[in-house]
């Protein structure tokens, strides 16, 4: 007999449902009778003012449930913050009063800044389910954000979290959009910019679909988890640090709908725009270098779209007080040899070691970066920041600051050598390198084990142009385990991702234009 | 150390995820760790040929999975169809295939006849998250959808599940697309239709977002929840039944794709006649009349609107071999008296009784409905529907059928009186009754706790027109538990749903043409 008692006992469940909150009623639980509840349905589990949403699963084992208790998953009791035992009341969860807002975003109309102000909190306090969630990343997909709605959403998304502030006129930053694999400049920029001694802070994402984020590959060499005064305490000493950003509570609502929009593979202009820009505002960033790739097998892959995300990064920047410059880069093949965190990381010393077999692209790259950077400094002329750049990179300066800031952040012990089981892809065919795919190198490097396995991943040993004979090695992919180095070879075997051809098959660089 | 056996063991958990398989690895699994699985993540978990669909969670107590088990929730399980304890081997699931197609619907295109079979089947593999089945449902709502897309989605849908077939020349059906609280003229129709002797084999829906469907009010009187060998049993003697349509597998994407919609409170045309009339082409139907209801609060709001819909009903259902005809009704406020299983029940008996009490509006309408169907007989004129209906209804032979099936189908024993608690709305000044809320009457009676509790619901004392003195009772509401009633009170007080104001005040029928 169903029961008015409108109160369940609180129990820990351990199980771990990442970015979604999971209640679970027992079937028999007389609430679950009387309210009409539905499994998937959304809840509100509440004690006195404290509150969350969950989504209902239903349990048929009193080992899991009691018919008195609710369960609730990890996150969800960590969110709750109460005891196991407390008493909670539970309701039918009303959809959040923003998805009005998304209802009429899906019928063609523009929002305001107080429609994304309402939808943003609401995806903070957890209001909305993956499938609302998913409903507002596809309507605002695409051409769907005019560009004072991508203001708005940025901004949106930046009150949402922590606020860095760093009480300096001057805090610099880079972001590349992403895409190309091996692309590990920043671990070369900041020690160069900070050795100039302008002030960056750089938290940087580990892989979530790529092969290793720069978190990623600094962890290699350092420390990257650290709390936010220990961030301070090391860029206060050094001028700049490399940490991972997932501490730092920055534009979390940027986290939550990127979890939607990766895996439906939608990467519209608008949301990149919002989800990078979001995420630097709150982490005080005053000047930022913005690095769009382009290349045929880039995120990027016409010019003229590259200019058009161009525009619309200093659209937004110029109204938040944050100063933006885009550079635009050759993306056309992966960049440095290595791909995996390891093999990155063996790179990047390189290239700071001034050793005369580093990659010469990478170390390019990253000096004209890191001269962009510089040319922040009010006191570098316009076109001297790479000249500045190289002679702090040459003269060792740039090494000098990477030890210090490993040093401070706390030196991996171990050396974690390539993965030690490998096999390697060769020509099939006389000609010279005219392609080099990189969603593919990046899959099969992914495939091999990266970024999980530190020392997974891909060795380029021919770049674009590069004449080969039939039977050159043109790659070697390192993996842990058999399994991995299996689908590795099996996807190599598919496709390899390298196309020899004549020199004129060369796309050029500015083939979009 | 992690291991190279890719091998689990199959463990059954006790936990109803509704429409989403969710599979349960520890995290100290040897797999979890070396694949880099994430939790959410989709797996593919199989053994031999066998496989299945899984959302990860990730689970941190022995008692639940060990770290050599995976565990699976009910419906998961089920779909596997293997014992526990077998070996399974998991890997990571690659995206569906027809994402592509939902890729291209998202960026304008019109998508074709093999890109809508190939989203259904892969919607029916359970190939689809909830995420991805949201883009597809954003994506394709509202005007996204022209009517040759209609077209092929009700078919791609029709050809997902079972598909039944009557051996008659003639198959006739009725449905209405919702939103009018209390409209039960099936419960009438169908008793009629088979007395005058056409094939009418009526399967209902239980409510989902409703304070009542057909199933649940006609399950106060008999059992509806009956296989299709004894279905066609009862309609092969009786002409006609009147049983819950969920466990015939009749067009099975469609109610996956509802339980997406449904939360999203989506409700575009092209959806809703795709969702209704793949229904009716896997149910065998031949002969189809669509009431749509026309109203303020009513789900299409304007008769332009209806006129649109109409059209889309005729195009899909003429190239589908469904004859189609469309009747647009009053849908200014709720039908009858009652709301909830036991009242609306209650209604249907005083009409098909010929009690003088009976409410007009539902006898009216209920004849004008079969009158309809009647005339899809090729043996009847044009115009004369409307007095063969009301001649078997007066004469008790409707009356007499209905008993036949509750009798086949299983008469309930116990007679379910209205909710026990109750409380009254009176008139707050004196004048006419110019408007009742379809969506808060329905709000009002679910909160009451319809259609779980039979007995709950809200009971119609003054229809649209009816003049009404201060303090007069306008509705009462019943409730068999005490917090019910409370939220059904305090949404009555918030706002109770009927206007008072002058006979002027009241909207024509034809408000919207």
């Amino acid at each position: 007999m169903p029961t008015s008692d409108k109160h369940l006992s609180l129990k820990r469940l351990a199980i771990d449902t990442y970015k979604e909150n999971v209640a679970y009623l027992h079937r028999e639980c007389a609430l679950y009778r009387t309210e009409g509840f539905q499994a998937l349905a959304k809840l509100e589990v509440r004690n006195g003012k404290r509150k969350i949403l969950a989504v209902l699963n239903v349990v048929d084992d009193d080992a899991i449930v009691g018919t008195d208790e609710i369960g609730l998953s990890e996150q969800a009791f960590a969110q709750l913050g109460q005891k196991e035992g407390t008493q909670v009341a539970i309701a039918h969860a009303e959809p959040p009063a923003s998805m009005d807002a998304v209802r009429r975003k899906l019928r063609g109309e523009r929002l305001s800044a107080e429609d994304y102000n309402a939808i943003t909190q609401d995806i903070a306090d957890n209001r909305y389910s993956k499938v609302e969630m998913a409903a507002f990343v596809v309507t605002s997909g695409q051409t769907g954000l005019d560009r004072d709605e991508i203001l708005y959403l940025t901004h949106a998304m930046a009150a949402t979290g922590e606020r860095a502030t760093w009480e300096e006129p001057l805090v610099a930053d880079k972001h590349c959009i992403g895409g190309i694999p091996g692309n590990r400049t920043s671990m070369i920029v900041v020690p160069i910019v900070a050795a100039h001694g302008l002030l960056i802070p750089k938290t940087s994402s580990r892989a979530i679909t790529s092969p290793a984020g720069t978190a990623d590959t600094m962890e290699v060499l350092a420390k990257v988890e650290i709390g936010p005064k220990r961030i301070r305490e090391i860029v206060h000493a050094l001028r700049g640090c490399m940490v991972w950003g997932g501490t730092a509570k920055l534009a979390p609502v940027d986290d939550i709908l990127i979890s939607v929009e990766r895996p439906l593979g939608m990467d519209s202009l608008g949301q990149m725009v919002a989800s990078i820009l979001s995420k630097k505002i709150a982490a005080g960033s005053t000047h930022l270098l913005v690095d769009i790739p382009v290349g045929p097998s880039a995120k990027v892959r016409q010019m003229r779209e590259a200019l058009q995300l161009r525009k619309l990064f200093e659209y937004v920047g110029d109204r938040s007080g944050l100063h933006i410059e885009v550079i635009i880069t050759d993306g056309r093949q992966p960049i440095g040899r290595g791909i995996g965190p390891v093999l990155e990381a063996r790179d990047v010393l390189q290239v700071l070691g001034n050793d005369p077999d580093a990659p010469n692209d990478l170390r390019q790259k990253a000096l004209r970066l890191a001269g962009r950077v510089i040319e922040f400094d009010p006191d570098v002329r316009g076109g001297e920041g790479y000249t500045i750049a190289r002679d702090i990179l040459d003269s060792g300066r740039a090494m000098a600051k990477l030890n210090a800031i490993i040093d401070r952040q706390g030196r991996q012990t171990r050396t974690i050598p390539p993965g030690s089981l490998s096999f390697e892809i060769t020509a099939g065919r006389d000609g010279v390198v005219t392609a080099i795919h990189n969603q593919l190198m990046a899959h099969i490097a992914r495939l091999a084990g990266a970024p999980m396995d530190k020392g997974a991943g891909v060795d380029l040993m021919k770049k674009l142009g590069d004449p080969v004979a039939k039977g050159d090695v043109l790659y070697r992919v390192h993996a842990e385990f058999p399994p991995d180095l299996q689908f590795a070879r099996d996807q190599s075997r598919r496709n390899c991702g390298y196309t020899i051809g004549k020199p004129e098959d060369i796309p050029p660089y500015s083939f979009g234009l």
